[in-house]
């Protein structure tokens, strides 16, 4: 009975169950575990489909890693969903501005969304390379805008927004930035769906890779 | 164009598209809250179908709320998703174990997960009310063993487990302790599916409604 396993055993359980359904796909070795794990911790086999992954996404994420840049989320909830144990490994820190009093003052007087104001406040910190977003179109929204018009150049950008409103348009709009910015490193999907548990799921995925790599050398 | 939408009306304006597309129901005024939110923080609209709530279930967390007991969790990522403003509103107190040394420790003792033993530690705090399981299957389980065998009863179970080994089985499992329990009141659902997003989502639909209840008075 599965209660019985161990817990290191119900992680490989789980994944051996993902591989035999999903059976044949043509994610590669840097990639594939990412998507497996956004699918362990969403039971939902659309992300082997929805995901988009560009070539160098992992490498690059690893790298920003290993020299130690912050992460920036959206939300508290992927701060809480990452390990803790592996970030402190690379001596990264993690940070989310919605709570932040002076964001929430700002925008409360603009009447815009705390999450932009968030991405402005952690894009203004050159120390930060990976952006990662689980919940708000806007903050993506405005981290394209950072990108497009303010010369901030993310590392890698974990872009999935979740939802109804803007989440599916925020995804395209930054495939179109992509594409004006060959060199831009990003991990998504198509569609509404996403969250902060599928963003910190993929984070950590590249931290276990990070943390392999770094044992190699 | 939706990032030109104010904050509270993104909200409005998702709840508007998921109740155009979901067409018909027939979940009652206090349950459809708590089911609507669910798609909203995932975007899957099977939870519509999925659901399983029982009848007293959202009046009888409203109550533990309003009696100011504590809300236990077995993931940190549900307490970051919960609103701190609603839970400090009254006065109720969140607690996670998982990450707690001594339950860490006898865990690793024992080769159980954390999230066993963090349940059990939880349980022995009669301050307790409402128990919220979004990620362990191990947790529910251990969390029935302690109502059937501990007398253990708690005023409301969120079970909503996610993931390959033993989520659906617990979640049958706790249908089963209810036919047991008549007066149990839970509001999980049925499959794989679930996670702490869409088990803060839960909480924070009944939240809003203990306010406005509460504002009624």
């Amino acid at each position: 009975m599965s209660v019985h396993l161990r817990p290191e055993e119900i992680e490989a359980e789980s994944f051996r169950i993902i591989e035999e359904e999903l059976g044949q796909h043509d994610w590669n070795a840097q990639m594939w575990p990412l998507v497996r794990r956004a699918i362990h911790t969403s039971a939902d086999f659309d992300y082997a489909r929805s995901m988009v992954i560009t070539e160098k996404a992992v490498a690059s994420g690893i790298a920003a890693l290993r020299d130690g840049l912050g992460v920036v989320t959206d939300t508290n909830m992927i701060i809480s969903g990452m390990s803790k144990e592996r970030l402190g490994r690379f001596k990264v820190q993690a940070s989310c501005f919605v709570a932040d009093p002076q964001v929430a003052k700002e925008a409360k007087e603009q009447g815009v969304t705390r999450s932009i104001l968030a991405m402005r406040k952690a894009a203004r910190d050159a120390a930060n390379g990976i952006f990662v977003i689980g919940n708000a179109p806007t903050a993506l929204f405005e981290l394209i805008r950072l990108v497009r018009e303010e010369g901030v150049r993310p590392r890698l950008i974990v872009a999935l927004p979740v939802g109804f409103v803007g989440a599916a348009e925020s995804k395209e709009a930054m495939k179109e930035l992509a594409r004006e910015f060959p060199e831009l490193q990003f991990v998504s999907n198509t569609g509404r769906k996403g969250g902060s548990n599928v963003a910190a799921a993929v984070m950590n995925a590249i931290l276990i890779q990070a943390e392999a790599s770094a044992s190699a050398l």
